[in-house]
């Protein structure tokens, strides 16, 4: 796509309202792209979101359960966690995976960027099908209560499709695969009921 | 799925740090689910998400190119907007699309609603794909600088596909469409070369 580079707004003064372990938010004072005067939010993230959705080789996954804070309410979602910066995206996803689900898997592939939230926050999420897993003992954070339910991928996309599931993550990522399924880019045995 | 739903969470204090016409920051003060003393940042949406994705009787759709000011960079995005929750998202998918793209269109399905960052958020996006199209004036708001551009939807897919577009209600309402058009929910003219 053409890059049309040149930014449109101009940014008078920048202040820092709010800063936790997580995120930073920004007060910018700025001229919007027709010159006028304007505020504009910024919410840093201090880290990427990752989101791993693990495969074996009789196509079961593991999915996640817990109560999300911010929207008051029990979601399932696919493992997911926070990366720091000064490391990798994968190195993130291997440790994640290990930590909710006890699963160490040899062959992770990142199969989606996404930017979660581009006209509000930086956020950026990067999403992983891990294979060829071995299982160790999972080790939550103590600010963690998952439950960790194994189920097909059949099963997982069906969430997705019924409405079950809504996160984000999970949603891309589930999508996203079963079309690399159908599109013969992954092999995921099917289900035998 | 299960419910779980009792909260784990205990909420202590909560203290507005900054507010926008956009996004309120809360700062909790809370035992985490181990009983432990911590804190949470909340970030609270005064609108909605919505993307929509119009479909015309060829299989033509229309993406929407501006520069996100908190990622510092130009991306091409299917037509989004803030939804005020006075409304319903089908009333802002309607006015977003006649805003950024002229468009009116007859038939609106919402296809999927997403938690687009639910450990520090409570942003929640509706999607949806408009058909049945007839065309007017765009009235772009004057903080925006948006570029129109008219592309098959076998073309947005392949934008997708390869990486090109990472915004996430973009890449979850492509994705989903390509499968309920694989899945025969939903027919699109393909592109003839």
């Amino acid at each position: 796509m053409s890059n049309h580079s040149s930014n449109p707004w101009t940014t008078l003064t920048t202040k820092e309202v709010y800063a936790s372990p997580w995120i930073k938010v920004e007060h910018h004072d700025v001229l919007n792209p027709a010159g006028k005067p304007g505020t504009y939010s910024v919410v840093r993230f201090n880290s990427w979101a990752i989101g791993i959705v693990p495969i074996d080789e009789q196509g079961y996954t593991w999915i996640v359960g817990q109560y999300r804070y911010p929207l008051e309410c029990y979601t399932w979602e696919i493992p997911e966690g926070g990366g720091n910066k000064s490391g990798t995206p994968l190195e993130a996803a291997q440790r994640e995976l290990v930590e909710e689900c006890g699963i160490i898997a040899e062959t992770f592939k990142c199969i989606q960027e996404l930017q979660l939230s581009n006209s509000a926050t930086d956020e950026v999420a990067y999403l992983f099908v891990a294979t060829n897993l071995s299982f160790t003992q999972s080790r939550p954070e103590e600010n963690e209560q998952l439950s960790v339910k194994k189920v097909h991928f059949d099963e997982l996309y069906t969430l997705v499709a019924n409405g079950s599931i809504t996160d984000s993550l999970s949603v891309a990522a589930v999508l996203k695969i079963q079309l690399m399924r159908l599109e013969g880019m992954l092999t995921i045995q099917p289900l035998i009921e």
